[in-house]
């Protein structure tokens, strides 16, 4: 049995999610993958991807890492994200690695790695840290 | 004649910005206006506007003020935002304005408030402070 | 009656305030003013008031600014802040003005700009957003 | 020989490092260490390490962890710095551990561990990501 399998409905009901491509991963309990496959229409003007898809795999990455360590039914809503672009995010693959760094009883932060996949080669492209509110079911 | 043509065509040129149906108005140097009208593949999965979203109106918003203020031909490059969200972002259209709060040599700070519009009214949804770095043509 | 008392009491409390010689001013609900007088132990290398300066001003304008919004007895802690750095800050004074720029249940958002003051002018030397969480008395 | 001589000495000249009782350690180029031993006049009014402590053991140890990857010579100054923080200060010494982790022309992009020493043990207290700009000698 999936013990992450709520937080994977969850994420199968985020409509901008499918509409770029993304796939989520949950290898263990405060830790999210989230992966988008490069498409023409998610880059800026010089081919790289946009950084507006930097920003939302870490914030879903992140959001999705915090929901896996509270129970399901928890709502999860970022409160604020720091992002730092390292290099052109030029690849076939634009991946967000989140991993749970607290976990206070409403706020949850979480650090995440921003990588693109190059030739097979994975290549840090950004930083972030991300405070996450969490609700608990019915409250 | 418009003084900001270059800053719109380089705007035409951004895949992404023409993918989510975005528009860009700069009123004057140092300021820009991005316009998203809702769509439902850009939600998130309360039916509100996805906090990618967000964050792409408000670094697009920031790179194009920043371009305003040099000379045509410059590129500029984000190199850090953070972004703090303050009320979810439903209704009929996301807004990203954005003001250079300073202009170095080669760096530019940015502010920008994020307004939903519901019902025609505008409301404040986030607020953003960015980093853009500027290249002057041919370096 | 100074409807503010209880946050001049708190921050008469704070050691590190009157360490460096700060002063406070509430002048209504959700602002509050931070001011640090000119002294050489409060610079770094080149004379400018030390970056540790900017945050300890921002940060303690947006918690006093936050606590100004809820009732005495409120226990207030600084989440996260986001400081840029427009200009050095050389001057006779250095000063923190916070606003509430969202207050939620538990969590209160704020914007705070930096000033030096210089020959009696005050300039922009920083900005910052910051989050700050409230915890209710006796909770 | 130490090749880090010249970071020490920059720091020695750091007036309001010396006031706060901290000291320096590069164990490695892109690497910094400072160190705060409890004082009471750098707490709150809980007796915690005051939030400024934070934020300047975090933005000094940004700043010569990147001084240590460029020549002698060079001035750095932080751009902005984002902060989380995650427990409180409590404890005998203060830590800022950062690390260089994109090192580009003029920006420098550091993470930083701030950590509490308590009862000899140290534990995470907050994290920081941090862009510092670097001018070359006579430039």
């Amino acid at each position: 049995m999936d013990p992450f399998a709520y937080v994977r409905e969850d994420f199968a009901r985020n409509t901008f999610m499918s509409f770029i491509g993304a796939t989520i991963d949950v290898p263990a309990a405060g830790q999210c993958v989230i992966r988008v496959p490069y498409k023409p229409e998610l880059t800026q003007q010089h081919g790289y991807f946009h950084g507006a898809m930097s920003g939302a795999v870490a914030d879903v990455a992140c959001g999705y890492a915090a929901l896996s360590v509270e129970p399901p039914g928890t709502s999860v809503l970022a409160v604020e994200y720091s992002i730092h672009f390292l290099e052109p995010a030029l690849g076939e693959a634009l991946i967000g690695r989140a991993t749970v760094i607290r976990k206070g009883k409403r706020l949850i932060t979480c650090r995440c790695d921003i990588l693109v996949e190059r030739d097979g080669v994975e290549m840090l492209t950004g930083a972030v840290l991300e405070t996450v509110t969490a609700r608990a079911p019915g409250s």
